[in-house]
């Protein structure tokens, strides 16, 4: 079982060496294939997934039938759909592979568990929810401020190494807009 | 100093009476008039705001120089512009009183401290951070999902006691519509 879940723990909190087992054994690790989906939409969200390697995508069909994808989780992000997840009901988003990706996937009885275990643990969680929520906030703003082209080269300039990594197909539906539009932009000489 | 923040953590997790006091020691108590800023744009991020009594809301100025409005918070619920609160830098976002509001208000210091001394609430925030980002998920979904219509109707159906008690030109800001286009649409017969 892969204890980089652990080494994530402790950037924010201590975890002490006799504890690692008992928290890993809530946990499972599972390889998903490359276009392999981690929850399907219209089922129940069971899992809340912490990536050790690869990238995840979090998509819904749109009302003009077409996949948009609203969050991305690569090495040492989570992922899951929270309010299907919190109520254990089924969820209108599916969560898909983009690569080859190995995760650790927590059920949401067991998370309550390892929390009640591992009180510590609420910390990390708390920590880890508030980037979550503040990134989430921040793109708020950016989704009503910004022009498809100036969230472009937001993205870009904040994360040229992960806008050059995922398929541009996946980054033009993030970023909604057409395959073609993001051809076009990434053409043109920046004004 | 009113207890109603204490009732509100006492939903999530116990509080023991000892402690009342204690952690009230961390907050402040401060009525803001209507339309008072707590917080202004270009300004360090002090505070993390619980409503006791009133409504807030956080804006920014657009590119077209108009105020957008991307949240409320009512009774019970916090605000702040977290990414700036945790870094404790200078917010882009400006915090108003929608109407008179009465609030409890704990400094990123003073926050970092009561959980460290009272770790049990790390478990309070831990779900009030979940659900909040568990509820902007789905609002970027809506954002990229609705019509500006539907997200009228939705917004309405699902909160009508709030949308009558807003001014309906920061609904229409919410919305991301204008005031003229809100009163279209409300005063249209539903299709």
């Amino acid at each position: 079982m892969s204890k980089k879940i652990i080494d994530h723990f402790r950037k924010f909190i201590e975890v002490e060496p006799k504890d690692e087992d008992g928290i890993l054994d809530f946990f499972q690790m599972k390889t998903f294939a490359k276009k392999e989906n981690l929850i399907d939409s219209n089922t129940r969200c069971k899992f809340h997934f912490f990536v050790i390697s690869g990238c995840l995508r979090l998509f819904f069909i749109n009302n003009k039938g077409i996949e948009q994808t609203i969050q991305f989780a690569i090495e040492d992000w989570w992922l899951t759909d929270y309010f299907a997840f919190e109520n254990q009901t089924a969820t209108e988003f599916t969560i898909q592979a983009v690569e080859k990706t190995e995760v650790m996937m927590i059920s949401f009885q067991n998370q309550e568990r390892l929390l009640l275990q591992y009180p510590k643990l609420e910390r990390y969680f708390r920590l880890i929810y508030q980037r979550t929520y503040s990134a989430s906030q921040l793109r708020t703003k950016y989704l009503f401020d910004f022009s498809r082209e100036e969230f472009y080269h937001h993205f870009n300039d904040n994360f040229p190494k992960f806008a050059q990594r995922i398929p541009q197909h996946l980054l033009a539906s993030y970023l909604n807009m057409t395959p073609e539009y993001l051809s076009e932009i990434k053409s043109k000489k920046r004004s």
